[in-house]
């Protein structure tokens, strides 16, 4: 009975650790190293590739990222349970990037980044937060927890989600149907959804079109949910004002590429949140004695909606 | 029995609607129109200037800021009561802002400006903010209700003031003789003192020379707070890795000043929190009950300390 690892082999070695101080009983490995294919039970992994395939005795396949969406799941059995990384680091991370990009943009910290560099001194109008309406697209453990923070800095906060959700303090739209009602009240969208189907390409000229004027993006979701040249399209017109992307489309974004020099895009490489090996691997033990147990796994992923 | 305001004229007016809604028995007038000398008993003001020496019968003076450093003290009678500004907007303007600074110095986003400048796209080691020793000088109602906000974030937060004060969650220090073990474990430093004989000049050698190597500063207190030029230095030879700074000695800073082109300096000109006219006339308005009733007035300062 082992445990195999394969992502980042510098985390690799923290997660080892950790292992062998709190399950020093479970044989753990890092790929390509995996010895046995039959010992193996667990596979802890940023893409599987053709493992799940090929480890015959495989029981639980773990992403060591928030979401699934970097799998091919049509080459996962259909009865190996896929498990998604819920652990603190990677709220707190999240919770951290949103409130900094919210108040950033709340602040008009682009305008006076832009200010700076001409070199001016001048105050412009301030806007109280109970003025300010939040949306956040998305309503998982990550919204929630953005939400959450947002609400104790006096933002007019509402979420959206797919199906029906209630968050406290928190005006909660669902379903297609109320999408642009939730977008014609909100002047800074922040989208955490999961990647799918049905989100890819969302962030694109239909949703741009259905903000107030002059909204602007904080994108922390996939990149694959941006659709680039509306972007750019959205921000030259003065649709949006501005836009904090963490994630692009392109990833990574190349030089060159004309997001990089838009003077109100603030663009990071996909470090809003980030698991921590000392966490993630606490979250996967407790799971595993939940699986022994017969027990749900939290964070297992629904097959059907793809997370 | 005339209430006199002398500040910015466009706010004048907001006060003076605010007054006719909830005190229509007292006159308002917006300086220079002050009608007879005499009639008036109270003044709020940004400098009064010569008026505390010249008005027969004023009781009160009230600042339309959170300070009273821009008052000549020397020039204010000494029975006269003297009110700082005490209201919600001031303090949620503040939180707002050095919550933002402290998360972009946290969350490394001068390194990944200048990398976007590079159209460089690369991750940079994550520290928890667990491990972030964040460290605010003064504790008065501001500092007290940042440090209350960042504990949120979970940084390891810490405060020091010139008399001992306690903050749940947070470790304070008081006086002179702790202000380098405090400055030692303080590895972003907001500071939030009153400006006073005291505090001039105190953001220069010898506070950059106690803190850790690569430490930042958030400075949201007063311009002349600030030795510009020990600033320069520190930031140029890298003791400094960032300053955010509201306030800036000169201010306004003039253009072609070396500040501005810092790399890792963020200048907004003096707009982290102001008083919002409708907070700033209730607490006006309050503090004149307490006054007729005999109470003491909040935000009354203490002539000898000057704060």
């Amino acid at each position: 009975m082992t445990f195999l690892y394969k992502a980042d082999p510098a985390r690799g070695a923290k997660w080892a650790a950790r292992f062998a101080q709190l399950a020093p009983e479970l044989p753990f490995r890092v790929w390509p190293d995996i010895g046995d294919p039959a010992e193996i039970r667990y596979l802890a992994a940023w893409t599987p590739d053709d493992l799940a395939e090929t480890l015959p005795n495989l029981e639980v396949i773990f992403s060591v990222g928030a979401g699934v969406d970097q799998f091919d799941l049509t080459r996962v059995p259909p009865h190996l349970p896929v498990v998604r990384m819920i652990e603190p680091g990677i709220v707190e991370g999240m919770v951290e990037y949103v409130t900094e990009a919210v108040l950033a943009v709340h602040r008009d910290l682009f305008d006076y980044a832009l200010q700076q560099q001409a070199q001016v001194w001048k105050a412009l109008p301030v806007r109280a937060a109970s003025g300010r309406r939040i949306g956040v697209l998305g309503l998982g453990m990550l919204g929630t927890a953005v939400l959450e923070r947002l609400r104790l800095f006096s933002f007019a906060c509402a979420g959206w989600s797919r199906s029906a959700r209630q968050i406290e303090g928190v005006e909660c739209y669902a379903g297609e149907a109320s999408l642009d009602t939730f977008l014609a009240r909100t002047d800074i969208l922040v989208c955490l959804l999961p990647l799918t189907d049905a989100t890819r390409g969302l962030l694109g000229r239909r949703v741009y079109a259905a903000l107030p004027d002059g909204a602007s993006l904080v994108h922390v979701g996939r990149g694959p949910q941006l659709n680039t040249s509306d972007l750019l399209d959205a921000l030259t017109s003065g649709r949006l004002r501005n836009a904090v992307l963490d994630v692009t489309d392109p990833e990574p974004l190349p030089a060159g590429h004309p997001l990089w020099t838009q003077p109100r895009v603030r663009i990071t490489p996909h470090i809003a949140s980030a698991t921590r090996p000392d966490g993630a691997v606490d979250a996967v033990l407790a799971n595993l004695r939940r699986h022994r147990a017969g027990q749900p796994m939290h964070g297992q992923i629904d097959r059907t909606r793809g997370y």
